[in-house]
């Protein structure tokens, strides 16, 4: 299939963003980058690429124009989950949407455990929360760990594919945050939660994530300095 | 592709059972249906079938056994969206998957919106809710027929998808309650609420949603007395 133009509006600090970023390393895409200042959105940009101005969001197909001035005749396109499927669905050899329908489901039944169990109790711990406390976070790596076969890489089998692609933004977002000791968390539940990770229980799960956080597509899209400064400039310098 | 056995667990009350029923009478996949009583759930069901507890769920494959007595060997799946791309998946020439990379996203896309612009308000009108009005309820028709191209039949072109099947079993149950007067709303704000979607401007959403409610695949799989009966259960009779 002959590739149109793809044209993605990210931010080096949005975890969602991070998602797509990863698709398009993996697929191997050429594509246009534009960072979207998150904090001063320019003003073109709800009305010309994403009417909800939030990111990711691509422009797909049309002609050869600055990213600032996006076509009327190209595709816009947004939401994370539905850009890497579109993703893997334009660069099927990149394999990130398994070609069997049952492994299919099974990533996609991946990214609902982590957005469901995972994902809201990390954002309460990291924002002190009352409800956000180092076991409700233990119990979404539990779910997590429940859903990963047996000695394989990744979280459906030794392929890369969308489920692995949807969570290490996230995870390695509240590793960094945890280990560096940034949040609106009590330091006793940051310690609880880094000590009750190191469980053997575990062993399973923190295979996984080391794996995640090691993949180069991963390690090309995640800047931690710029993601860690930003995190203290919302939650203040570590204790 | 070979298919393999087919068991779906579900109930004639739940929209999101009825997804993945449609879906199926669409591929014309041949499945054993299970009725699930949702208010005495039997207890095999969640530690056999689906540790959620919910419907829709399939057993896929393993051998030939009594829907009650499902197999460890067949893959147990959940969740009506992943189900739906599942059976779309299995059963390509359905077309409710549509073959091209962009139809799908905006497939997909149309679902989100569904999901966050008008289901919502239609459960917080039908309960009551102070912000359940018929204002909110027809910003959220608004937002669907923004997406909705112009001169086609379905949510993406002339092709029944996904998209379709994922919006027709909510937009049935609201129509039939608010046509009924069933629901804890005021009758005040039901009357509004019907008399804003003769509004010509609506001429688009409304022919749409008359497509949806007519295709041979909605209408067997909607039991509009059984229905009707449980919500009065719920919310007691029309005034």
């Amino acid at each position: 299939m002959p590739h149109e133009q793809i044209t993605l509006y990210t931010s080096k600090l949005c975890p969602y963003a991070q998602r797509t970023e990863i698709a398009l390393a993996e697929a191997g895409a050429p594509f246009k980058r534009y960072e979207i200042d998150l904090g001063n959105k320019p003003e073109w940009y709800a009305p010309k690429v994403n009417p909800a101005s939030k990111v990711p969001a691509i422009a797909y197909g049309g002609p050869d124009v600055p990213p600032e001035n996006a076509s009327p005749e190209s595709t816009k396109l947004a939401e994370s989950l539905i850009l890497d499927e579109f993703i893997g669905d334009l660069y099927p050899s990149s394999g990130i949407v398994p070609a069997d329908p049952v492994l299919r489901a099974k990533a996609r039944f991946f990214i609902e455990i982590v957005s469901i169990k995972l994902n809201p109790n990390s954002t309460k711990f990291l924002h002190g929360n009352p409800e956000g406390t180092h076991a409700a976070l233990l119990a979404g790596v539990d779910a997590i760990q429940d859903l990963l076969p047996e000695g394989v890489k990744y979280a459906v089998n030794d392929q890369y594919t969308i489920a692995d692609i949807a969570f290490a933004p996230f995870w390695a977002r509240l590793n960094l945050l945890v280990q560096k000791g940034i949040g609106s968390y009590k330091d006793e539940e940051r310690k609880k939660f880094l000590k009750g990770l190191e469980d053997p229980k575990y062993a399973k799960f923190n295979g996984y994530v080391q794996r995640l956080l090691a993949r180069e597509s991963f390690k090309s899209t995640f800047d931690e300095d710029v993601v860690a400064e930003a995190f203290i400039g919302r939650f203040g310098l570590p204790n």
